[in-house]
């Protein structure tokens, strides 16, 4: 309630627009203008479900601290309604005194004055956004104005003063243009079956009410997406996120618009005008079923939403203007000899150790700044701090990696001769633009290129804010080295101010996106990454099962649990042999644990066996990333495939036997990505199991699975080279018929 | 509105419940039920967004001439927003008067009385849903009720009789309890800072209603999914999708529910009880925010939302049933030899040919079926036909698959000496379970089958409902042929009345989806399967470019558009060398096209050239699918490439030319799934490559890309075999040495 929430006092900026959408969030007086389309329905009723969400959203800035106001359309759908089933009833009435019969349904029904429909729907507009706010705890109060009244000095510094009277009083003023009075109406076809005046959108009246009003922020919502390059439709056209007033001459506008009467060349005229006047502008879409949820608050958080007007030109290209050039550089990457792709990843080692006073002096900055915020734990500080040793194995790994590079693009798989004189390869080649989101350790930058360089990738990096100086450096550092061979723009670094969440939206730029980082990062990503790939590990629900012809000098679990308990491929879950309970054995395997402090859980069938047991577990899906784990009892090995299969995670599962037909059979049943025989959950890692570079883990099941090496980030292509071959060649009447000899390829053959 | 939609009038079912979600289509009179929790926010105030919501549906309903009834709660609610406005200002009146100060802030909240909530919510409530009712020109009506009412002989007839008169009037009844009058109130503290009754959900009151009025159905919306079959939340819990009486006994009730009183057990008895009177019944929630939008509108239109319950035990397994039965013999079948997987390949070409005339008999009947509905148009009907010859050459290329099948599963890809004693082994194993949906070809069953045979995955086949009958006959055949190894359930059929669009959900349980038909199939599938990767082609924008130095006997771009126009891999843009314009082989490339009836559309470039120009192209991102192309010029093959890359969709594009070295920088530059030096687009196919048998084509850039063969439907493993290794032994203290030594593999080697 208003009561409660009304503590956040926001600080007024002053009177001057926003350069960035970030600062959005510092708007304290904000104009919501609400056009026809977004009000109303097809149907010309209002559309009920996206004003609800409007008013909650609204309801809840202003219960934030902020200074609300509404311009809204609507009344004129509201009374037309409500006037139109008068007419009905009255008709029906008149009917049915004539014929006594009730022939509604063949009633012609009449064009309806809009100006009488405005005066009939206002009150009942005001009413419905009052039940509405009401349930907000928020208070509003009805405005009508007139374009005119704006130039009546007096009428302006009266409604100015009653604004401004409304506003301290917490109340959520509703403007609306006074339909009723202003001039004669003009057909206009966007309402089927009335006669209204032309639906001017009120964005002129929300202009000037927001420079009069001083407001931040005016949001103007439509049903377009916001301002596009080219009239929306054509091969070209291209939503603007930020449109400052210099580029004004690069937009084409189109000739009609459903929107309005000016359409989008009048709105753009509205928003300009308050941006001289000193209020930010964002046109954005009030009707999209997916965003209207929260499309006002996204705006106010600087989310990209719509076009965001800004009076001075953002420096640097945006977002999508890396990531084009990525593509183009990345092209030209993907194309170099592999000699000179590894030259690239040699020459930036180089640069590793030889800037390396610059690299730290920049981890320093980024360390004070962290350390003075307060606001990262240890663990993270730790990882954000580099040194002349971190930087040195940077470099030899670097190095290795510049090796291995040599036969990943242009590999070819497959050659098959097809018919005489058409030859196919199937051949290895890079996957397109990739995105790596990873937080706080810098040494992660570098890795990460050399590892997009070696497969010819684009690459667009995303780092944490807290070390937006090492990266920053590390960053130009590549560049420089990408730059001896002319595809410097190949690896972009994407602005701190930029959000995850918008760059997961780029599905049309964007190929693969590997999140570096927590589980929980990865899940963040993958919830918000449409339609992109995302390669990552979700969870990981790793068991150890101990057989019952178990050796117990092999302290696997021990190691799977406490060589790195947060690890994804550490055990979470031990199983053990029913015949081992109340063995030495069993003994021995609970003493390990406790002796690495490991916190055990019982799960309902080891409970049961004790006669005092540990807690039991809540979940056997439980990935406890710590100290702690969860000891159940199976029947068999069988038992223990069954239990993998439902409670796991098919991730890394181990089993611990002398029994090789046992293991065998384990090892064969387990649909797990890495199954282990007497090995440690541990090595589930591609240093360990020798990929060379680790791009990741991956839980997915297509493309790559398990830890992933640099073949992860390569896709395939099919090279077919002809003399003129047809498809009706091969058909019955034609002269060919298909040999598909599979012609051998040595290893290390290249395209 | 409700005069114009009015004509649709729904067969009143004869008053017994619904076996079949399918037939709830066919409810005349539905009641729907909004629990508090549906209604209400957190913070007390109404849920706006998801009534308007709900009135929209309800509406909608109603327009199309169902009888709708409401039973809704949300008056205390209401009142409490209400009361607590006037009580604090009344307050704050005083405490001005006391202090001459504004400390709103610092008051205490009231605890309001439950019932007179009630009361002076009921109105608010109610005119707000007339005010959102008149905008879908549907009129309302209030009604109080308490569960007393039943039980009087008088009351209940002439309740029932006016519900009656509203429903005969087209007027939505609004029913709630007299919450004002009902016994003393109960604390409850699911609504904080208001000592309400204990609002029991009106589940009662609803179902009592829905039986007294003989409704079809009563859709019974609160804040759960539906019903589990253990508590939720925990490990084993499963929404139930259809509930029948007799499987009462096998669910376990929570002991705790935030919904209401008596939580679900109280629902699932109010759901039988109207179950038993013959008011089929839903439960579901409502409260979900991507389904909200059209919750009530899925479960009439049959979709798989909540828990529906049936007096009839529906017949067969669940499809989630089907799903686990496939996984566990899919396992099995994995395991199998492969000479095994062949066999059942063999076996199943023998049955095609033995059981022909079975087979043939069933598919007369699909035919006779199409024929007579009249639905199906002359080319599905073709498709739609199988015959003695498409059986034989189904079963040739049945038995050369079983022959492929041998080196899928259990290949060893990469063997490696991670250290002494620890040997790491990547082999392909099968992707899990696969959903195959086919439109019309049964042809395609036999064939998606024994894919899934040889690839050692489990396979659902979902069919459409022309083919039926030949569908059923061919999976029984599948599966007998499965069972010479006992794995019949491997594979399972999907009844033709589940929904697509529920089964791309089932994210938990489906591995890879892949869609075989049009690409408007896949499309839709794309945009339905949540979490689920698709195999399919999106779009095929195919490119040929002819060089300045092609020669002119290669007519490979009119076999690129004329061998199949439909298919993807069609030419639709023709792109041609400025220097060839009016030169005789320009001449002789459009007469060729013309001889063979190719509409051409002019690209822009192209037109400015013409003095008379065909139509020009309303975007050069078109797929034509028919016998259409585009025709632009471009300066260069490097201009080529850059048109292929702004307007292709990286499928197959084809360049022409006698000069090499410009072809292989084609072949080079040009990033699409499949590039051709003077061969046809329409070689872009897994069976003219000898990928022996073609899952799909791909325009994935990941997993596989292009045309697809057996190895698309393969992922792999990593098996380590050790002697009791840790992460610890080669830590800096440990005793062991990464060793990484590639140890070779040779072709056709198995784990």
């Amino acid at each position: 309630s208003r009561f409660s929430h009304c503590k956040v006092r926001i600080p007024r900026p002053h009177g001057k627009s926003f350069v960035h959408r970030s600062e959005l969030k510092q708007a304290k007086r904000i104009v919501v203008k609400l056009g026809s389309a977004v009000v109303t329905r097809d149907e010309c009723g209002l559309a009920l479900g996206r004003l609800a969400s409007i008013v909650e959203q609204v309801a809840m800035l202003q219960n934030q601290g902020r200074e609300m106001m509404i311009v809204t359309s609507g009344a004129v759908a509201f009374g037309k309604q409500r006037l139109r089933h008068e007419i009905l009833l009255s008709q029906s009435v008149r009917q049915a005194l004539h014929s006594g019969q009730n022939q509604l349904k063949e009633m012609v029904i009449p064009v309806l004055e809009a100006r009488a429909c405005a005066a009939a729907g206002q009150s009942g507009l005001m009413a419905l956004y009052e039940a509405m706010f009401t349930q907000y705890s928020t208070c509003t109060a009805q405005i009508l104005v007139t374009n005119l009244d704006f130039h009546d000095e007096q009428k302006r510094r009266n409604l100015n003063s009653t604004l401004h009277e409304l506003l301290r009083m917490n109340i959520v003023p509703i403007i609306n243009t006074n339909d009723a009075v202003v001039p004669p109406p003009v057909p206009n076809s966007d309402l089927q079956g009335v006669n209204v005046i032309s639906i001017k959108d009120n964005d002129s009246l929300a202009a000037r009410l927001a420079v009069e009003m001083k407001a931040d922020l005016l949001i103007a919502l439509s049903d377009v997406e916001g301002l596009y390059d080219s009239p929306p439709g054509t091969d070209d056209a291209k939503l603007i996120d930020i449109f400052y007033p210099g580029d004004q001459q690069s937009i084409t506008f189109g000739t009609k618009s459903r929107v309005g009467s000016g359409g989008m060349e009048a709105k753009v005229k509205a928003a300009l005008w308050a941006l001289q006047g000193g209020t930010s502008v964002v046109i954005a879409n009030g009707t999209h079923p997916k965003v209207t949820g929260h499309v006002i608050t996204d705006i106010v958080e600087g989310k990209k939403v719509g076009t965001f007007f800004s009076e001075v030109k953002p420096a640097g290209p945006t977002v999508e203007q890396q990531t084009e050039m990525a593509r183009h550089a990345g092209r030209a990457l993907a194309s170099l000899d592999p000699e000179q792709r590894g030259e690239i990843i040699c020459c930036l080692a180089e640069l590793l150790t030889e800037k390396k006073d610059e690299i730290l002096s920049a981890n320093r900055r980024d360390m004070e700044l962290a350390n003075s915020s307060g606001r990262l734990s240890q663990p993270l500080i730790d990882r954000l701090s580099l040194s002349t040793a971190k930087l040195n194995s940077l470099a030899i790994g670097l190095r290795q990696l510049a090796v291995s590079s040599r036969d990943s693009v242009g590999r070819v798989l497959r050659r098959t001769r097809v018919a005489n004189n058409l030859e196919l390869e199937q051949i290895t080649v890079p996957i397109g633009v990739l995105l790596v989101i990873f937080e706080s350790r810098p040494d992660c930058l570098p890795q990460v290129a050399a590892l997009a360089i070696a497969s010819g990738n684009a690459l667009l990096l995303k780092g944490g804010k807290e070390a937006s100086n090492t990266n920053k450096i590390l960053h130009q550092l590549t560049q420089e080295a990408l730059s001896i061979h002319g595809v410097a723009d190949a690896i972009q670094l994407v602005s701190t101010r930029e959000e995850v969440e918008d760059l997961c939206r780029l599905d049309k730029l964007i190929d693969l996106i590997i999140p570096r980082g927590s589980s929980q990062l990865v899940r963040t990503i993958q919830r918000a990454a449409k339609g992109i790939p995302v390669l990552g590990h979700s969870e990981g629900i790793c068991h150890v099962y101990i057989d019952n012809d178990a050796s117990i000098d092999k302290a696997i679990d021990v190691d799977s649990k406490c060589d790195y308990p947060a690890a994804c491929n550490a055990m979470e879950t031990l199983l053990i042999h029913r015949d081992l309970l109340r063995t030495p054995i069993f003994d021995q395997i609970i003493d390990m644990l406790r002796t690495e402090n490991v916190k055990i859980h019982a799960g309902p069938r080891f409970a049961s066996y004790l006669t005092f047991s540990p807690s039991e577990v809540k979940s056997l899906r439980t990935e406890y990333g710590d100290l702690e784990c969860c000891i159940e009892v199976v029947d068999s090995m069988q038992d223990a495939v069954d239990h993998i299969h439902k409670y796991g995670s098919s991730h890394t599962d181990v089993i611990i036997t002398e029994n090789e037909e046992t293991a065998e059979q384990f090892l064969q049943q387990v649909d797990s990505a890495c199954v282990f025989w007497n090995a440690s959950s541990r090595f589930a890692d591609g240093y360990r199991f020798g990929l060379g570079a680790e791009v990741g883990i991956s839980t997915a099941r297509i493309h790559a699975r398990g830890p992933v090496g640099l073949e992860g980030l390569l896709t395939t292509k099919w090279v077919l080279r002809g003399e003129g071959h047809t498809a009706a060649d091969f058909s019955e009447q034609g002269s060919m018929k298909y040999l598909h000899e599979n012609i051998p390829v040595p290893q290390g053959s290249f395209s």
